[in-house]
């Protein structure tokens, strides 16, 4: 799930710190000010808005060597690729004519224009990073300002199509790994402590603890009466929190179940190095525990920059833009299963 | 399931010739004349027909060194074990004082005394050989009926407790592996079609296609009016027609998806190598498609001896036995899968 190439450096041991934050994100929802939202604006107004908000964009100079796209232009893997990675949203995908894109070389930073509103400003960091990304976020959101006008009452804040983005328009998220709550049965009541909480939590490709990969994203819900500084210390202690949930859970099963541990890990080590066939899922699911593994010193061999690297590589648009062609489901499964082989063909089991 | 030790010879590339019925068993019930059935009988009565029946039994000659038992009087372990082996029921464990058995050495003949009937004579013979089972029961109830009288009626034959069984008494059995079936998502029609010609088939710890291990017992219902050699020779052929169609469905997965076959192998030969916790169940399938594989010469040094041994060794009573207690659930996963490990350490994937 990680844009960046971040990764920490491994000890002699070759365990690597637990990481269970694996990235954050900030987003900003921006409308112009004289403009239709896009859903109510037609087609010509539509390009009107994407034509200013990417000048604008471009002249910030923040962007280097950026992605330009028209969605209707992206191809079809291009464009799976970008949503896997996180960096766009399916909805702008399904926006139609006028809806664009602005994208850094690296992913890390992203306008997507004619979503849900005229601008979705959106920086990505890799790790628990919110003040990092926010940042980032800020600037680029100022220095737009500087090139055009936004639609801004002095009452209510920055103006958005939904109600639940007025005020700052911010919508903050951490996305965590937590495959040691599940394995130890904990992760529904944290699951349900966070509904409670009015944090918004939603799996990576599926819904509740069954998520593929057992990733998690937690996101504030509603920004209207809160700055931006109280929503994003809020979320980076309440998910500081869950992690250090999820760090106990590991070592309660390092201490008390360490075959459930090594079971988890071993079944993932062998079943990526041998099946022939593999679903995206699943294989999110053994690199999670491949994940584990490594955190905790089980496995050898392996690098986080790899593993990171894999999540995105097994998803179906990368695999596609990997093999060069658009493919079936199957072919998929079996592609999926081959690269795998031979990628984590040097991973060992801790002897 | 086997019995025996009775393996066949493999060639010199290792595959081993299909064997898809793995077991044939008959069983003959038989009543005394003037007394009650089980069911109805007081302890007394019971006890009555179990010295008279032993003794008869021992009488044969026919039963070298066997195992003679009160079912009070056996260990939990044993008498799971027998259970697991399948030469006693589960029903014959819970009838309480009076009910009896006398097993052969090698399990291969067993009399149960005071289950549902008074004696419940059992052949079971490696493969499918309904034939030399029914040899030896028949031999071995000509000779019993030597030494006692049995309820018998000229117009309906052999008397017993539920009406189902009058007649010839005779239920025979073929145990058959169906994990092509399964993996060719043909199984669920073969069940159907099997129910509409009136044969009972259950699944070994399961019922329907998700039997453990993927064995499945095929016997005929009911033997009022069809003599032993009608019913034996319906249910071989019924059985040979189904063994017909898993061998075609192995030879169509080898030809058209023989990646899904060697995916199924793959998995199952890297779990057991490697899981630190496994139930019976998943032991059960993996050893199911470890036993395909070996047949399909696509798992090296390995034996059907093994296999077969294995598949008994897994089982909670068995497992217990070896391990010389009694323990809970979770120390006989630890256990079954540390076994495993150890007893399969040298096979391999066909290269």
């Amino acid at each position: 799930m990680l844009i960046g190439g971040s990764t920490r450096r491994r000890s002699a041991a070759e365990a690597v710190e637990p990481r269970v934050a694996v990235s954050s994100r900030v987003r900003l929802a921006r409308n112009l000010r004289g403009f239709r939202f896009p859903e109510w604006a037609d087609e010509g107004e539509r390009r009107r808005v994407r034509e200013t908000v990417t000048r604008a964009v471009l002249a910030t100079g923040l962007m280097r060597d950026p992605l330009v796209a028209d969605v209707a232009g992206l191809g079809d893997v291009t464009a799976q690729m970008l949503c896997e990675s996180r960096v766009i949203s399916q909805d702008l995908l399904e926006r139609g004519a006028g809806a664009g894109l602005v994208v850094s070389a690296d992913r890390r930073i992203a306008v997507m224009i004619n979503e849900e509103d005229h601008l979705r400003i959106q920086v990505m960091e890799p790790g628990s990073d919110l003040q990092r990304a926010w940042a980032a976020a800020d600037e680029l959101d100022t220095r737009i300002e500087a090139h055009l006008a936004y639609a801004f009452s002095p009452q209510l804040g920055y103006l958005t199509a939904c109600p639940s983005n007025v005020g700052t328009g911010l919508r903050a998220s951490v996305m965590l790994h937590l495959l040691g709550l599940r394995l130890t049965n904990d992760l529904d009541a944290v699951l349900r402590a966070l509904d409670r909480l009015r944090y918004a939590v939603r799996g990576v490709d599926g819904e509740g603890s069954d998520a593929a990969g057992h990733l998690f994203q937690i996101s504030n819900q509603g920004t209207l009466g809160q700055d931006e500084a109280a929503v994003l210390d809020d979320l980076s202690r309440v998910a500081g929190e869950v992690a250090r949930q999820e760090r106990n859970a590991r070592l309660r099963l390092a201490r008390r179940s360490p075959l459930v541990l090594e079971d988890c890990v071993a079944r993932a080590v062998v079943l990526l190095k041998n099946a022939r066939v593999m679903s995206t899922e699943e294989a999110l699911d053994y690199l999670s525990a491949l994940r584990l593994g490594l955190e905790l010193g089980l496995v050898r061999r392996l690098s986080v920059a790899t593993l990171d690297e894999l999540t995105l590589a097994v998803q179906p648009g990368h695999l596609q833009q990997s093999l060069g062609a658009a493919c079936a489901t199957e072919e998929r499964d079996t592609a999926r299963a081959g690269m795998l082989r031979k990628r984590l063909e040097g991973i060992a089991l801790r002897a």
